[in-house]
């Protein structure tokens, strides 16, 4: 089946933003999305290029779509029916940027190739393709240009790994019209995205989006199919952070692994703590024990392909 | 196979406690261990025994051990070998505690039976068993006697719903002989344990304890097996909470649960809550798109049996 594509993209969410196109309720379309970096960072690019990438250029959306009869205080429900791969894309550490973004200050580059089942992220580590948009978001109620990095309640930049194909994902409409945008296709990406960056990656993606009135909510609430790469059937390496912050909490998690990734496998610590941002898993395991809580942060093993990086 | 019993039971961590036993590295022993109430909860207790309580003798832990040879510096693996059921547990709401403790101030209790595969919270509501300890933990340094309730670096009450048999979980010594002790036995729990309990239950736990010289490591990490019961072959439906604040995106996360369980469910308050703390999960999902962080709520759909519960 064929579906009108968008391929108009913008840098910002602003309700006063000219809507592409008119649609209604259970319509479908398919978005011709760019990777974060807007199609600068190319197969070729060194990792100096992170350091001069345009601010107001990044993270490109396609859209806005206006839906008809959305007004504030409904949901737009919108399901995710497919994604169609790059074949490539890229990880960065971009100065400034990043859970670890005071240790970690130089830029860093990693091209991935990718197929249907598998993302070939370095010599014998391979991530299951799980592919998704990281910026799904309505246009916000207040007036002017937001910026597109920070998620808001009625969506944006989530970066939920979980939003991938069968998903629903449910918004608030805050404008009349709820101005829909797509953006920032990833490969596969862990829970944290805590380098900043995922497998950023030129994806085009097939969406269903329909209106429901009179169901409101706070906030961003999604439904996620079974996912069969969710099957680690080699279980996890687990590192914990206890302590009364649970933002302290995560980022003790993820320096531990790094280190483990450093003294046990013999990695660099730049590709630690990328692998860390494309595949970990960042829980809150206990969040009651007053005054500490227990972040911990998950890597499968089933990604290790030799032996010796699973006995970290 | 039969292994020696550790019956005497402690309610605080202090290195200077008498060591009920001196054992080798390699040694195996299992651990017959009171429910955090201490065996108070019966099968027939009302709610309001939670607001009656001895504090002091809450979270009662097996041990400790002696670990010969084990020095500051040291890391002591304890491999989870069985769990043996009790056959039924309790959850509760208990005044003052809980994620939510500011809107849930009455105490309120639910007794749930459970056999080696499913724990029966509710009509039409059947929650895989995944037994586990949720207190695993080293004497502190520091002198005196310390609280059972929030865990340490040294490990205690981590309540990681993710310690089940199979894994291995390393914990860093801070004092000659490490001194283990294990309790706080649970038939399932969440992420997070956001009501404050789990279905805790009396069980007996078999774990062999290991020495690893010169492995130093600054908080706990484990090894984690893949888990049958992870397979949740019906998806997920999952709230968020979107903000500057984990904290705070973690409870609005978790009031969004709540009350669409209310809402399209027509669960009690109380029982959502619960519901949340004995099978949710509390992901992570975006830590560096500053200034918001999304921190999501997963409820499994397989738990429901009726078809209107999953329509949540």
């Amino acid at each position: 089946m064929h579906f009108k594509t968008i391929h108009d993209v913008h840098h910002c969410f602003d309700h006063d933003l000219k809507p592409v196109e008119i649609i209604n309720s259970g319509d479908t379309r398919r978005f011709d999305i760019l990777d974060a970096s807007g199609g600068l960072i190319t197969r070729d690019s060194k990792a100096e290029i992170l350091t001069r990438l345009p601010m107001d250029a990044l993270n490109p959306v396609c859209g806005p779509l206006f839906i008809e009869d959305a007004e504030p205080g409904d949901v737009i429900e919108i399901e995710l029916l497919d994604f169609e791969p790059g074949g490539w894309g890229w990880t960065g550490i971009i100065p400034g940027f990043g859970l670890l973004a005071e240790e970690f200050t130089k830029p860093w580059l990693k091209i991935s190739e990718y197929d249907n089942e598998s993302v070939y992220f370095y010599d014998d580590i391979v991530i299951p393709f799980r592919p998704f948009a990281g910026t799904i978001g309505l246009a916000p109620a207040e007036p002017g240009s937001h910026s597109i990095v920070p998620p808001r309640v009625c969506g944006g930049n989530l970066d939920i790994r979980d939003l991938v194909k069968g998903s629903k994902l449910y918004l608030p409409v805050q404008v009349t019209g709820a101005l829909l945008s797509i953006g920032d296709t990833h490969a596969c990406q862990g829970d944290g995205e805590v380098c900043g960056t995922a497998v950023e990656t030129r994806m085009a993606a097939t969406a269903t989006i329909s209106l429901h009135k009179g169901d409101s909510i706070p906030a961003p609430m999604f439904d996620m199919p079974a996912v069969a790469s969710d099957n680690h059937n080699e279980g996890y390496i687990v590192t914990t952070g206890v302590g009364p912050d649970l933002m302290e909490g995560a980022k003790n998690a993820v320096r531990f692994m790094i280190d483990r990734l450093k003294k046990k496998a013999g990695m660099d610590e730049e590709l630690a703590y990328a692998l860390c941002s494309v595949a970990g898993q960042l829980k809150i395991s206990e969040i009651v024990d007053q005054p500490n809580w227990v972040v911990s942060f998950y890597i499968p093993k089933s990604i290790f392909k030799s032996h010796s990086l699973k006995a970290i």
